[in-house]
């Protein structure tokens, strides 16, 4: 879908910024470690205002969150490859969001409620047919959560942008789009009584 | 695909961590900006035992890399949604790379190819059929690269963990595959001499 004839990668609204948050899958977490920056993949779930990561407790990132570093999040959707005619404009198109904060611990029932969103964001109503985390699971895991007041987004969307001198350079311009895309189920097979049931 | 039953997430050898780097579009790079930590996604190309990233000569970041601020870069593709019994044994699929090191500019010819392999990780041959950058183009355009010697890959694969007390909970269990997939092409209009070559 042609969106405007050129990109704009202008901060959005606190629409767009959910938007993109609740799609994506995988936040991009830094923080500095021993005097180094660290950056890991992690799932997320947003609730309101503020944005919610799980760990083990074991973790080394974790436990210097928990401490008060500062962080930074960054959640990217790939949504398509720009092809110019000229090397120097091709690009990608993409939205992404970038939140600046510092991560406080959770616990009780907020803790709960992160973890029904983690598990929410996976699969719709998923949440009340799983058998619920126990004592000793929700002992063992570690949920922290970072204010998205520090938080913007940023958008490129559309054709690539060209030099008039290249509008007659004979090559293919335009844009290749990229989805996330699920693809067929695979069922777990360890399960005997959980056979008779199908998605 | 069933790879194995319980999920593997060891460290691999050097042929699986570049598939990695040579299939993901966008990397994460992170570093310390005024004692803040930041993370931004950006294109990369991998060459040899280099990552390539480029920018705008104006980024703030590139210039505090520039200036040898260490940085770490996280790569991941996302493979799949990993659906539990139980609420605590949700995870995901992926393939992620993280490297740490210092960045280092990159001139000459070196920055011509680096450019070239930016332009073929988005369509392979692309390179010798756009128009070249010219001086000012390259002038406006900085490349950095960081060593692979620091750099581990972190992999999970495979169907969920569960506890053997839950295997006859009543609930669909397994995975559900992502795929990042091309759509349709959709050519820029603004050349018109263009019109005429397709893909």
């Amino acid at each position: 879908m042609r969106v405007q004839r050129l990109p704009a990668r202008a901060r959005y609204d606190r629409a767009t910024l959910e938007a993109i948050l609740d799609e994506s899958f995988v936040g991009h977490v830094a923080t500095v470690l021993d005097g180094t920056p660290i950056v890991i993949p992690t799932m997320y779930a947003r609730v309101g205002d503020r944005l919610y990561i799980h760990g083990s407790t074991g973790s080394r990132m974790l436990r210097a969150l928990q401490a008060g570093a500062t962080a930074c999040v960054e959640v990217t959707l790939l949504d398509g490859l720009v092809l110019a005619r000229s090397a120097f404009h091709h690009s990608m198109n993409y939205r992404s969001v970038v939140a600046y904060g510092t991560f406080e611990m959770v616990h009780g029932d907020e803790k709960v409620r992160a973890m029904e969103a983690l598990i929410e964001r996976i699969e719709s109503g998923r949440w009340a047919r799983v058998r619920q985390p126990n004592r000793k699971e929700l002992a063992a895991t570690t949920i922290m959560s970072i204010p998205l007041s520090e938080a913007s987004a940023k958008v490129r969307t559309g054709m690539p942008i060209e030099e008039p001198s290249d509008l007659d350079w004979p090559v293919w311009a335009g844009e290749i789009p990229l989805t996330l895309t699920r693809g067929t189920p695979a069922e777990d097979d360890a399960g005997m009584a959980a056979r008779a049931f199908s998605r």
